[in-house]
């Protein structure tokens, strides 16, 4: 059973040597002995929080904020009187110094009683394995790994070191998961990809023989779903992150440092480059290539490659529902209407000719 | 294991006396003996069976209707000849005579022997716990709540009273659900909200410290995820309802008594009113408000605050798709033909000058 | 736990006679004693492998590959030196011929002691039932059907002959599957339909006491949830394919041969013919009717009932942000530039009948 983390409590000066660890140019401003007990966002923040100021949009509740200390870029920080982490990227410094207050219980360590572990699984040092976990044939995990309650792990896959699943997590067999890799709760790696032929109306299985690689650093949200490919495999870079309740398809490749929000779908064989960005609900269909840096903006459909890194949209603005109508009706003339366009055109262009 | 229900059997009398505890109004036309063995709808019902009329459009169903009796308002109970509960609401009337027909097994009370439960959790009277469910330190549960199989209930999570966890709903730690709240099987709640940092292109994980606070007489649907907050609490007012692969995103507030529909999603930070309906697959950005009695239809995509109550979309007609090309190629030029248009006015206006 | 299988290994000749147990035309050119290990793809395929041509997109890369051996048409096969296995349907071959490499380990046969199974429920011959699952009273489960680890089948329910629950599937009280299904993990069949009436702004729950009916030849995807009716069942007819994360609300029917991609959803009551396709994404709202043979393209959606046979779409093309935010702001102007649009033509046939 997991046992409670003791609430955290650090000194300024001991937050900012966990920073400069990373990041030499952190400067510590005021009282180092100011002792630290929550992170906290600027507004709400009172005596014993660490806040931060990342966006010039906040910046006026920086004058009289509550908080013990704040991170601060140095151009914010000149000036400020109270107590400061100066750092080049104060969203970056909240966000490493956020691991420090992280709540979940550490797990209980060891394979828990009732879980199924098959014999031939290898589990490195410091392994954890939650209650009623059930781990297949051939399995290997690395060291230091935790793996929730509840979850299955299929014959002969692979959880390199560091790893986190949360409870409920299911792999099929034969999946490659890096190191370092968070995996939350309803998520399934690994089912078949949607793949059938088609005999005169009916529907004929093709089976998934490919399987799925993913890389380090991953973050795979809760009750997503990232198919095995149907021949090869459906292929996820290092320190890709994923939200919750997205689809990928089979044989899907995604280049590494990528971001997939909530919701957002990519149908079979698509390649997706690095450094992209599919905001909320965004949508590729098959078969498709997104080069480097393409952004799609929330619920966008791309429908043809994109070989030019840039930042990408379709669908309509919203409305109050009557004016909507009234324009949304007028979608399906469009045509209609841009023919009716050029025809004045031409009418007009005539009777120019004609005047003179 | 479950134990069978009984067929349910009710006199006409029965029900109008367990109606009339909440709206006395109700009044029985007929026979007070006739046996009600099933709801059913106008159309299907037969002896036996109790049914409704709640909208005009099934009004010529209830003419040779084979029912035993049927629910009617006033107004359409005039001069009905069969048995009748004449209730104001027909169709709140069978919401609450529904819940005397549920079909679910009564659980087997108890902890079952194979969950795992933490020494440290406090559970209630008669609280019922599934096979392989697990219960982290410190959980609270009120009394009369019933786990399901298989579920994972995280450290110092909190339930109240008369709720219902059905099979393989997860709660994380640090959540805190309400009293009488329903969630169904392969629900998220508390999993971490999608917040990074980025560091030369590098995504850094924000740990999210925050945890979720979810008000009395919920429901939630199957596979939503319901993500923590990142500072701050995620907040679910009271008897808001939620339907499947529903995502909401960390800090996300809605106010009470809205409903989401099947696969509406909201970004983070996104404050929702009071009363307010997300249709189906509506899709609300981050970092917006909506003001209470908000209706957005299904599919639409919210991009700002909307400070005016009303019904709200985006989106455009569906077409046979030869038409819909021909159309949607026109979207791509829309600015174009609105110019040309302008051109067009203007030279006309030109024109008449000249005739002037 | 899983025995893990064979690499598979046959000769072309053994391919062959599988093939044609179903097919008869298959022919068999050049070495009948060619040894096949796996499939691949046309550009990947080595030594060892079996391809198929099924597209003539891919007809260049016929020439010059390196597979042991290609299914192709008649037509394709014309001339071509190396093996070759010829079938009218070369990717319906190669579907057939998937199934001899699956590559998912064969359970373990019998009930896992860690399983619960209630003693009223009824097993049939070489049922397997994975480690944690949970069968309830009176589940009958038909011949050869293996569930998966971490399943709950709810009471009453009933698994045809030669099915597969994949780990993790949770079935609610009441169902009725058919023969030969398919289920990925994280699906969820028979939960509550989102029914509610309303008092005075306060949801009521309606107990959803229908049922869900699943015909025989379906496969269900990972995290796609079916609810049960309201009053009645939720129908889905034989051989429907259906992906993952798909939704499917109360009392929705769907014909036979139907297929809906990943995140598809419908919304209650709707009924879908027979040999729809809804690609990805594709959205219904509920109470419509389509009719057989109704293709939806990937992300529209459908708000009238179709009679017509054919493909319907909605929605924008995307284009780069810059451009589709001036053409999107012109969606709201549509209907006053149609009005300006008619008082030009009205204007000039005013101009036209003065000259007269």
């Amino acid at each position: 059973m997991p046992k409670h983390r003791t609430p955290p409590q650090f000194t300024l000066q001991e937050l900012a040597d966990f920073l400069a660890a990373d990041a030499p140019v952190t400067e510590l401003r005021g009282d180092a002995g100011a002792v630290i007990r929550r992170l906290n966002t600027l507004s709400a923040a009172t005596a014993g929080d660490l806040t931060f100021l990342a966006s010039k949009a906040y910046r006026r509740q920086l004058a009289g904020n509550e908080a013990s200390a704040v991170i601060l870029s140095p151009a914010d920080a000149e000036g400020y009187a109270g107590n400061v982490l100066v750092h080049p990227n104060p969203y970056l410094a909240f966000a490493r110094l956020s691991a420090l207050f992280e709540t979940r219980p550490q797990p209980g360590g060891g394979v828990h009683p009732t879980a199924v572990v098959d014999a031939s699984a290898s589990l490195g040092a410091d392994v954890s394995i939650g209650p009623h976990t059930v781990i297949g044939a051939g399995v290997v995990i690395g060291a230091g790994t935790e793996i929730g309650a509840g979850c299955h792990i299929g014959a002969d896959s692979e959880i390199g070191a560091g790893g986190l699943l949360h409870a409920g997590v299911t792999l099929y067999h034969g999946v490659s998961i890096g190191c370092r890799v968070v995996i939350h709760s309803g998520a399934v790696i690994g089912a078949d990809g949607f793949g059938f032929a088609n005999e005169g109306g009916r529907w004929v299985k093709i089976h998934q023989i490919g399987g799925v690689e993913i890389g380090d650093d991953v973050e795979i949200g809760a009750a997503t779903t990232i198919d095995r490919g149907a021949l090869g495999n459906t292929v996820i870079g290092n320190n890709v992150i994923i939200d919750n309740l997205v689809q990928i398809a089979h044989n899907v490749r995604i280049g590494d440092h990528s971001a997939l929000a909530g919701c957002a779908a990519i149908a079979g064989s698509t390649v997706i480059g690095r450094y992209c960005v599919l905001a909320g609900g965004a949508g590729l269909v098959g078969h498709i290539e997104l080069c480097d840096r393409v952004t799609v903006t929330a619920r966008s459909m791309i429908t043809r490659s994109i070989d030019k890194p840039g930042t990408y949209s379709s669908g309509t603005p919203f409305e109050d529902n009557a004016a909507w109508k009234r324009n949304a009706v007028r979608f399906s003339q469009l045509d209609k209407l841009a023919r009716r366009l050029g025809n004045l055109e031409k009418q007009q262009s005539q009777d120019k000719e004609e005047k003179r």
